[in-house]
């Protein structure tokens, strides 16, 4: 809006009036037409790994991209070549905003491996990644101010989307057993009081990203039934449920509430990210304005990508194919639990993942996980800073480490370097005593509980069936 | 939230308060929570043809379907197949978000064709088809309630975009050399007057969908002369622009003013629209927010598809290609008018497309073409009615007929089934006289205003350069 008044000089103090920036001159000529949510948009710790990992002296403990060089490729390729040459008219085509319906029973399939038996492909949305499948579900429910409840970490994606969105969002505590019922509990109180629109509870309950850790499954009775009582949706995103290396497959929420799970599954880790192949399990009523929010966002998910996922689960050992990823992961976050174990200086925790890609790792007390970056990469190993697992700016303690990618000596690499920056780091900081035994911090609105016992103060996540 | 008190029963009036309507029964349990974007949301009426459109038996002139089966496929399935085998470890994999920088690179030679030569790599987003660029622009820019322009009619998936983000659209009066600069002004100056907050002009310069119409040279300058003085965005939109019937294409609205000109492309119709594979060219504050945007939508583009597009541009003869692609299009549509010519009643009216998918045709006065389209289906045509293209509820006498797809025989089967229909409708309304002589409709703000001369006056959309 133009002022009637003109802008006063840089620096100039109003008397009674908060001091005006100059608006001249200005590096992006169109800063003050963009929408309220793109100011809140930023660069998220990830992306400014990018330029860092891709160079051959760094080991990269920092990106979760799947091995997908242990597929078959010749066979996928000729099985995607043959599906243009013989089924161009099809493959090459528009296709429904859904999604192909023959690949959405072949989801409802993969789906019942986790106990997921009674859903219908019409109840099933094809979306580009599940991180579409995100965005679609938040802008279908939420609206600027809303509060969305999310694991204190959560997927750095998924704050993304919330940001974009202009939600608020809550951390609840975990420890090593998943998400604490009582705090979830104890959040909802708390909104409740606040008068807050809680619109869903986001979580990941097998092999969290970034904490490695899984819900027990004494603890997914508790938070559904908590969920019941207090009328609240849950959004379960479960890109690695197929991944675990000791036992089957857990219970999805979503095999106990139909009604109240909104569940969002992908093909990125089981096959290949680069396909951008996920999926949304909701309700009917609730389908219908993913649909709608699909077809305003991308018309519909790219058909050759569909068929090529439908095609693989029809023709391909994909159940095998799982085993053999799951075999190559156990083995790297051995490489990664082994090397931890013997060169990590003492205070320094972590947690022992049972899947999936991330091990969680908590700095001793003093250390900051993103001040020492540059150190790292100094040191040529590159991590995520924690922070950016957090809404709230919490968490500099912190660093995820992805074991997934490289390969087993360029891990114990890796954490060799890493060691010997944390090393060099407390030599800095001289801080030997005080160390604390690797709790999570609690984060969120109630600063003065307790914080619980946090995971890298058992053994191993296991004990659960 | 749970109320403290229970809801009163059905009906039953609380003194001095409004009636609570009952919570129980209700279709959709959650229909109280969705976010209020979501109660705007509505089907297209594209969408609702789906199942009407694949019956064999009719004669679909209602989709804009591509004509892929003119593509080369067995080089296609093979190039395609081959960059799976041979390069999986990149093709299968996550990318970057902004899109491949090869691909990045080749979308610069296509724009070059359009008069766009100071393009950079750095400043094209690769995105799910244009369809999630028009999306990634609309969520940078817009806020509930702030205006949008666009032409009288436009295209169905932007009002889609438009309706998501809670905009308001105000449609500009457009005639057979396109878009009216006056009207443009007209709408500019009132949009101010009222203190709305105008966040760009769409347009649709080439063979616009669903009009048919092209913008000419003499008013593109005008157009961004308007543009300049109003300190107006604009969006181009381009699918269509390489689908010349008669001339060179025209040179881009973004080829005059790179940094008022937000650029969008699309592989969709000179290539395949199954790979979902489009473009935003912005300056580079702007990029930067579209590369955020996008991460929060999708993460990434598929990498599959974005490498098949690239190494098609690098090994397959693509404009020769574009050249077949033209010729097919040129036969239906001609097809489509010398049938119009030979069948259609007096006073049914249309526009003489010389390139693209479309041609928008009105009836006789007092015919609704929404209202038609049951007895249209029943005699195994479809079309699409012209409502859907107008934000506004207008249109009911327009429809949108697509060549691009069917066979020309067909094409005039259809177009001699929709004269009956119309023929059989006029002999219902019986209303002979007083026909109309084929004008657009101004919509918008300023009914009073006379309507200029539409399109079907003149022979010919020719006589630009």
């Amino acid at each position: 809006m133009p002022s009637p008044t003109p802008d006063p000089p840089v620096g100039a103090a109003v008397p009674g009036q908060v001091p005006v920036p100059a608006r001249h001159p200005r590096l992006d000529p169109l800063a003050d037409r963009y929408a309220a949510r793109t100011h809140g948009m930023k660069s998220s710790e990830i992306r400014a790994l990018f330029s860092v990992v891709s160079r051959p002296e760094v080991v990269s403990l920092a990106g979760g991209m799947p091995a997908v060089t242990a597929l078959p490729l010749d066979a996928v390729g000729s099985m995607i070549g043959e599906l243009v040459s013989g089924m161009g008219a099809q493959t090459l085509q528009y296709g429904s905003g859904q999604g192909d319906p023959r690949l959405r029973e072949r989801i409802c399939d993969v789906m019942a491996l986790e106990g997921i038996t009674d859903a219908s492909p019409s109840e099933v949305v094809v979306t580009v990644g599940s991180q579409q499948g995100l965005d679609l579900v938040t802008r279908v429910f939420v609206d600027p101010g809303d509060v969305i409840l999310a694991e204190a970490p959560s997927y750095v994606g998924a704050l993304g989307v919330f940001q974009a969105a202009q939600a608020r969002v809550q951390h609840v505590l975990m420890d090593d057993e998943g998400l604490v019922p009582e705090a979830l509990e104890d959040a909802l109180i708390e909104c409740r009081a606040r008068g807050d629109k809680v619109k869903f509870l986001y979580t990941i309950p097998n092999f969290h990203n970034p904490a490695g850790i899984t819900l027990t499954e004494e603890r997914r009775g508790k938070v559904m039934e908590i969920a019941d009582r207090y009328d609240l949706l849950v959004v379960e995103d479960n890109p690695y449920g197929l991944l675990g290396f000791d036992r089957e497959p857990m219970r999805a929420l979503r095999a106990r509430d139909a009604e109240r799970v909104i569940y969002l599954g992908s093909f990125s880790k089981t096959f290949s990210p680069g396909l951008r192949v996920g999926w949304v399990l909701a309700p009917l009523a609730v389908r219908e304005k993913l649909v709608l929010a699909t077809e305003a966002q991308v018309l519909c998910p790219p058909s050759l990508t569909q068929y090529a996922v439908a095609r693989y689960l029809d023709t391909q050992p994909w159940q095998q194919q799982i085993k053999t990823f799951i075999e190559l992961y156990r083995e790297r976050r051995d490489a990664c639990l082994d090397s931890l174990s013997a060169l990590m200086p003492p205070g320094t925790t972590w947690t022992k993942p049972d899947g999936g890609f991330y091990v969680w790792l908590k700095l001793p007390r003093g250390l900051d996980a993103k001040l020492m970056q540059p150190r790292a990469v100094s040191a040529h190993v590159a991590y995520v800073p924690g922070i950016g697992f957090y809404a709230d700016g919490q968490g500099k303690e912190y660093m995820r480490l992805s074991y997934c990618y490289p390969e087993p000596d360029q891990i114990r690499e890796g954490v060799r370097r890493l060691a010997r920056v944390v090393e060099a780091e407390l030599d800095l900081h001289s801080t030997f005593d005080g160390v604390d035994t690797g709790t999570f911090r609690r984060v969120g609105s109630t600063p003065a509980s307790p914080s619980l016992v946090g995971p890298a103060s058992t053994d191993q996540i296991g004990d659960q069936p």
